[in-house]
């Protein structure tokens, strides 16, 4: 299996480990990279992150061609994004939407997610780990073992 | 009259043809820019995508100076962009919105759009008709005959 | 071809050219018959009015038998008839919604339609020329050409 | 007792066995119409359809001097009429609501009856049987064995 | 001054004097017809009731070319008819809104009227009285004395 | 009969003439006094006005047991003052709620009154002649003839 | 046909007879499980009540097996509970909702049934009949004749 | 460590793969139990199913005093009980949600959990494959490994 | 006086002194017991919790036969239970509703009550002196002393 | 403990036994104060009425520097004034609100209560007992005996 | 330039520097008054502080004839006055709105303004500099340099 | 100190001058920039504008490492969006919001701004003067003069 798994990280994750500690931890968005690769086993991991919406729309619509399955956290576009949400609805590969926190405790707004209802599943509060889970969710759903 | 029709086209709809046909049908964008040409007659047409928000503000600026008047498909945007409809409120050529499918008849949330109440008209439903309805429409707000 | 395009238009349109003229222009339905009929070429057109919601409701039932397809003003009905709206959900031949004013610029009860989710499509904001797009429209979806 | 029991029905019901008959069935309203006569044994049965809700409103003022009971299917009336509510609210004898599809398992806009607060009560769901429980439920409130 | 005062009632107001008394009063509409006719000294009344949307509609048309100002009693119509509202909003006479009962007193749903926006003023809650104060404020604002 | 009509006026009136004269005319609040006093005929007519709810409070109190009836102008606390609310429903004489302004065509936050559904009726829209049809109406509504 | 009705009670129903007598009549539950099996005619009548949600799924699940078709009053259950609304949404037989007193006619939160959308159909408003009624239909559903 | 991992289920859970089977599988609940099984090594697992909300309730305090950790499908009582959130939000040790179907993707009253904002973090969507991957999530929570 | 109270808690009530001490405190329900059966003096106390809705049903039927009046700690039932508001609505005993903790004061979903509206008063925020004056108030209504 | 406790009472009050008896009983305000006092015991009660806002404010900043708890009925203004509320929130003596009638079962608008987040407790609904209860509270909360 | 700045106050600023130090700080009333005076520079400044609705309302009006302009911080008012937004709406010099805290991140209640829709600007946050920087506004806006 | 303020503007200001000069009025951006510099005195000012949402990002974390403090005026992107907001929101140093136009005044779906919960304060109205009070603000907010 040549192809690789698309690791797609939103706004503000290139952040990660200075932004607001106390609500995702003190872990590197390299640090998450590691998680995800030692995860994936053979699997290639490709693992990008964009604060540009279209950027993250172009990525998907790459993922269509290139990647056997995609994690997606969609950061703050997933709570306000129709044209993210379209792009991933047209995808006929896995999708993953994933989070460090668990956004049902955090503010109303963060409440709804519009990429949720067109992704496989959804993981959410575990930290790090939750892209580790993630991971391993994707393999599984495209028949890839984990 | 030497200025262009612009028409500007949202995110995701480089992937018309394969992005759920059954709801957006077979014909791909080039199909419709071709569609458009036919029904401009005369008038040169300026057909552009992109799926990046602050690109299609850009290109509401430039049609500003350079349009004769704006054909927008605003896709995912119509519905959740204040910024692409402050550019297009400032436009002072008129604008049509067009859309493929007819959004009354979709998700709740496609029901709105943010820039119908700054567009001159509308029109939606017709599959790729919708931009040569929208292009014969755009030319009589003009005044130039189609 | 032997049926005719019917075009029907809702309560108050019989008063167009004096009502309201800042919202609605100065055309008279007459006036915009003519354009219906230019518009439809070799189709005959049976342009009627009413104020009667019922009466509308009973035009729609006779188009399924008589007619090559609908363009409807369904004016305020359009905002708050069910049974309307279930009168154009039971048509076999296309219905093509149209208004003389852009409904999206206007009170926040105009905004919704009952009517748009069945219909194929929907034209507004041209004035006049929005029955003539409607009428086009309703050709193209026939496959008679217009 | 010679008063009879109208039976009357609302916008489109004329259309019935024609009329989305995924939804609705593929009886018609005169079938229904025969197993009203049926259900109501001795007691007559007057039958009535109409798409105009003035029309309606007429036929239960006309009910109240004439009729032993009433049996109504509102048809779309029953969710945006407070007129015909108003015209249900000012009777003496006994109303019955039906309805041949189960309102509540449809659009949310057919969930909410202006007219099941001013009746005895609902039936709805059992197809034309509907009708027949109705007539039933109509003749034991007014004391009339069925 | 020989164009007469239109007082225009709508749907069930014809069953006044039997329909729920305890809300309406013992009054019939002949009683206050008589009292409209006093109230409006030498200024003739056209009086009227129909329980037919479009025939009010009708009516309101026919008011602006014969009638001195309307006096209009929408009943349940002037909750959810945006097709009267529009007809009395091209109306360049004036028109005053009454209604027996203090519809602020009542069920939610008669809270807002969409006559009243467009209407000159309100009066509501006096009985018959209701009446004649709209027929005496409808003549002070066409400036015959009464 | 010995006891006068109270006409109270609520905050900002004692500015009326002066105050956004394009909604409210430019009478003057003596101007409107001499009208009630006019149309209250052999009537004593008590006319103050506060801008303190908790003086309109105290006076409605005092209304009790001295006045004949009440017409009250709440302006401002209209649309907010439960507590004013609650001083006119413990009123056993009549309270006649009366507006210059047509409310129900302004701000939204200004078509719910608390005051209405506790008065006897609502006058609004007249100008100054809300005033005299108010005083004429709570007259009446005392038995008082006006 | 070998199989009984099963006639579920939901909670509270027990009280029949005591509870509200003005809401709910002077039948308690031993008479109406006697209408029920005389309604029903050959076919046995299994009819249980429990105040217990986790009893009322219990017995769902058994019907699945056991029972000819489900007559089911989920009295404060239905308003409440999406496990009640799962239980019966896997059901492959026909379940009848049915209630007493007419619910559209009472507190706004009983107007909404979690229960009806899953349900074949709804009587309710009849008193004792209302049962009666939803075992004649029950039995309609299934074939069965009543 | 000798603690075992509760994993607990919800209401008509105990119906897995009879129960509407295109939206929750073929899988039993005893495949997924031994799925569970398998997933946390040596970590024991005390599974366990119950219809009644009580029950649940009385097992999460069970857990605080006997359990490493939990894993909670609430079912239909996620959308509706503040008990069972209660009894969640008073545990010590990690609780985790999760749920076969991806519930953001089914009906709107499916969409909030009330448990979520409670538990340390949530995995929708992924079918009996949830159940292990929150069984590994859970085992990390406790730095157990898995 | 050979009646005695009944004071029924409700879910995770049997948890308190270990749930959440910041929110509910460190005494336990028996000490609460003990405060309860010092307050009612002479009249005997019957002091029970329960997790199940369906129990506390069941017990609020028995005290309509052997209680005095009712002192209710719904707890997490009291936000969600139709069942319960109606197995308390049918008392004809008086009913106090109490609860430790200000729920005013916590999240939204716990600012109301189902059962407020059908008790006869209600008292929160005071901790365990909730109950006594909840006890104080229950025998004031009954007419025993306290 | 020289310090007295404020029970402050708010618009309206001063009418009690004459206002709405059927609702808020025959008992005077003085009935009250003297059932106040023999509740205090050895504390000093300062008992006042206003009907205005800003005097209650102006007594909320008395009692910081003078009272030892404050006992508040809001009346009206509780479901109104942020500004009571803010002068509430700043106090650091306890505040015990309380309400002759049960709030909870009566108007919508009568359900919320911008002062009980800010205060310790609430008790509502035993009438005049309702103030003796809240003396009560309050002096349990200030650690003096009641 | 002779007439003076108002800078009026609303409820409870006369307790600052007290009042809830951790949301307004520990300047007291006089501080801002002094920073006020400093900021205006030559122009006057007439600082003013009132507990009741009805006194700002009149300084308002007298705010009309007698100053420059006005800087108001209508505290627990500015969210529930529509009066105090009608008395402001009529004036004809600036009106700066300005707070200490950013109502914006604070409850949600207070994220309204009556007022700021008919003030020129709105400045808060700052905690006492926002006084500043409103001055220094209100002078810009009337001309007069600061 | 040696760290320029940034003042970001977002989209459609570059338009400044000729953009809805009734709302925005006729000062250009780099009117605006001089205003700002002249305010800053010695303090360096890094003036951008971008109409891609994602740079504007991009410089709020750029601003962390390089600048003494933000001005931010959103534009569009306030209203709309998160992603904005959390890079706001992971700032150390000050971020004033500004708006040339009092956004309170004009349409509903521009008084909300994700940005002001997580700004230090808001200042709206002024024109470009809004942006030279921003900046004061700024720098009192580091402590630097102004």
């Amino acid at each position: 299996m040549s192809k690789p798994l698309f690791v797609l990280n939103g706004p503000n994750l290139n952040r990660l480990g200075t932004r607001e500690p106390q609500v995702y931890g003190t872990a590197t968005l390299a640090d998450i990279q590691r998680l995800c690769e030692r995860a994936a086993g053979d699997v290639a991991v490709d693992f990008r992150q964009s604060n540009h919406e279209g950027q993250l729309i172009d990525w998907l619509h790459e993922a269509e061609d290139k990647a056997l399955a995609v994690v997606l956290n969609p950061a703050g576009y997933g709570h306000t994004s129709v044209s993210l949400r379209d792009a991933a609805a047209c995808l006929s590969i896995p999708l993953v939407e994933c989070h460090l926190s668990n956004t049902a405790a955090r503010e109303d707004f963060r409440r709804t997610s519009l990429i949720s209802p067109v992704a496989a599943g959804v993981i959410q509060g575990f930290g790090p780990a939750s892209y580790e889970l993630a991971v391993i969710a994707a393999l599984r759903l495209t028949g890839a073992t984990a």
